[in-house]
């Protein structure tokens, strides 16, 4: 009888050969022949490993017959240190064994310095294209914000929860919702946690998801997706809702030092350069529209709404005026936020709330929510919602709640904006919008 | 202007408190009042915190007007150690404030020993019951399994993914499956992420994915949902499926030291005793069928099928005659495995795949893929199925891939099995059944 014991394969990574204790050494390591190409009768193999590529050298007795792009390889020499060769490092094969071959070549050359392709060309590809270096790097430093996020947040005493995303009713409302048939009745996809985050703040005071938010929104921008990762927290018994912008002030300074410590080959290759986020001002919504539009020299248009153009230059402002990429908005109108924000109590033509712009673009919404169950029933009934049709919901008020608040980040436009991205759909692996539900 | 500088609200919390630093000294914390009973004189109140509950001492004149249960308050005394009280450690306390009250008592009381419902009558009052001590504990558990996943396999070379959930087709194929209206297309939810971390191999060469998993299964049992969170890895360059075994097996085995290291509390108070990983058995899916139909005395129905009952009955043998919790079981019957399965080479009508069987219910399923595309293409063929409706998917096969398998696991599964639970339900915080949506 086999016994498992959960010995786990060591290999030689990207990461080991950079840290250069096996100069000189004889190296086994695994990958894909990312470009093959001959040089005055010696063959250079750029062999893609899971964290980094390295370049090999073959003398053509070592090649295999049939070796190709794309092959799959176990590839036996010796490391050296290589100024030469991209990333200092270079190994000289001995041997080359093809584990697997693909059946046609690549439609697109991985090798080019910048590979650059129309959007509308590039994602049918992307199952393959994502192996090209850039887009690799995107997605690496995306998993660096989620994790430092969780990390982030762990460390904070934030319970990790996992909320349906199949839904009875929607928690923004509107008509920007995916519906379903459940067995017969009528279900939604969650535009965001937000019920169910609210309610294990009651359970255990401060959580955090992270997860997919459906939004079924017709406009076809260069920063929206129908389908993105949420980034979402709530916590209770705070003081106001600078405890939210504190919070995520504190995650971003962490993100950008986990980023800095174990992303830095990413960063390097995008050319991203990390925001300072030691201190970040914060504006009233009126106060930061008036600056903007003295500074520019534009009129207000609405006095009670933001629009793209106008996020991005309070987004320059901010820049030209305080030397910050980051900017929390604050005090948002009433009538452009969900029925549980908490209305200032000094004027309640404006709530406890905010956004983050991020380089003039809005990564993150959130605000204090209502805690009292007759305040929420009663702003409910003002805006002419029906409190009964939200009775699960409202369990939570009508037993008990501390003062809580919490926000949502959008993960896909915080990596735009980190790397400098000019579409969101290249911040998404495989994005959905109007038109594409494949890959 | 007002500048935010990341620094976030500290307070004392329960494991602060059960440190013992804080010794004969003052202390404020908040909570809510999870208890409040009068004893001669005296108020116990069971302050409900983030981490954990301590009881604290009032007189009647520190209690101000209208204190009740559930009422959210901040609480400053002094502590002290006393073994009579819960935990050890007991609060004098001087000054209590309430943040905020409920609009009525709540529906059960939570302070019972053991809160015992009918789970038609808890699961539509979860939203407040999650707050009992017990249901706290599940679900805190289950946070350290997802925590453990994810932090073993970054330290293993894992590359964390995020894929859609609304698809083009179905990657298991069958009825099981989710439709909605996708802008006047028709579209699916993910029965897991197969096809996308399969992709991400050829990327990253070893990805994970936490994520929602939507099955349209009909049957009500106790140990399905219609939408679970799955913990889902793929790795690349493998030499065999025991790759796969393997790596899962590391990942209990970190998942026990981490769930003892930092979740004791939660594991006393339900009385879970860690399963042993140390070493797990592989039995092949026929020998072990004819083990336990030996063992028991039953005879076989069906050599292509493991039924509940057969699956526990495998997982008595392997604890008795092993004592092992687990057992892996492999070479399932090829046609009871989707197209992407890897045939044994050895014999076609068996499969280099396992599933895992944790105390007699399967928690996970996993195996060896087809990478090689001709292969995959007969695969298809073979079954009646139309190689250019995935046209996105072979795309991978086509352009090359190396050898590769992953596995997917319930979490909700992992965590019923761990706490002794008898309804997966009771392993979902707002669990979706066939008639429930709601909450």
């Amino acid at each position: 009888m086999k016994f498992v014991t959960g010995t786990t394969q060591k290999t030689i990574g990207y990461h080991t050969i950079a840290e250069g204790g096996l100069n000189n050494q004889s190296v086994t390591v695994h990958g894909a022949v990312h470009t093959l190409r001959e040089m005055g009768g010696i063959c250079f193999l750029t062999l893609r490993m899971a964290d980094g590529s390295v370049q090999c050298v073959c003398s053509p007795e070592t090649l295999p017959p049939g070796l190709c792009e794309e092959c799959a390889v176990e590839l036996t020499g010796t490391l050296r240190a290589e100024p030469r060769a991209p990333g200092g490092w270079e190994i000289a094969a001995e041997q080359v064994a093809i584990l697997s071959r693909p059946a046609a070549p690549m439609p697109v050359c991985l090798g080019k310095r910048a590979l650059r392709i129309h959007l509308d060309a590039e994602l049918p590809l992307r199952p393959v294209l994502l192996r090209e270096s850039r887009r690799r790097a995107v997605f690496r430093i995306q998993e660096g914000l989620a994790r430092a996020f969780r990390e982030y947040l762990t460390g904070e005493g934030f319970t990790e929860i996992h909320t349906p995303k199949i839904v009875s009713a929607g928690a923004e409302g509107g008509s920007n919702i995916f519906r379903l048939d459940y067995f017969g009745k009528k279900a939604y996809l969650a535009q965001s946690p937000q019920v169910y985050k609210q309610t294990m703040v009651g359970v255990y005071e401060r959580v955090y998801e992270v997860g997919p938010v459906f939004r079924a929104e017709k406009h076809a921008t260069g920063r929206h997706l129908n389908e993105y990762t949420g980034l979402d927290f709530e916590m209770g018994y705070i003081r106001s809702f600078y405890d939210m912008i504190e919070m995520e002030t504190g995650f971003l300074q962490s993100a950008m030092a986990l980023l800095e410590r174990e992303y830095r080959q990413e960063l390097t290759l995008l050319g991203v350069e990390l925001p300072g986020t030691a201190s970040i001002p914060c504006l009233r919504f009126d106060q930061a529209k008036r600056l903007a539009a003295e500074k520019y020299g534009y009129p207000i248009r609405d006095p009670y709404d933001l629009e793209p153009e106008e996020e991005s230059r309070i987004g320059q402002y901010v820049k030209e005026a305080l030397g910050s990429d980051f900017v929390f908005i604050t005090h948002y109108p009433s009538k452009k936020r969900p029925f549980y924000t908490m209305d200032d109590p000094e004027d309640s033509r404006y709530t406890l709330s905010f956004d983050l712009l991020f380089r003039g673009l809005e990564v993150t919404t959130g605000g204090q929510r209502i805690h009292d169950y007759r305040q929420q029933v009663a702003k409910m009934e003002a805006r002419g919602m029906d409190p009964a049709d939200f009775s699960s919901y409202l369990m939570i008020h009508r037993y008990g709640m501390p003062p809580h608040g919490g926000l949502g980040i959008g993960l896909e436009r915080l990596t735009m904006q980190l790397c400098g991205l000019d579409n969101i759909r290249q911040a998404s692996l495989f994005p959905r919008d109007r038109s594409r539900l494949d890959p």
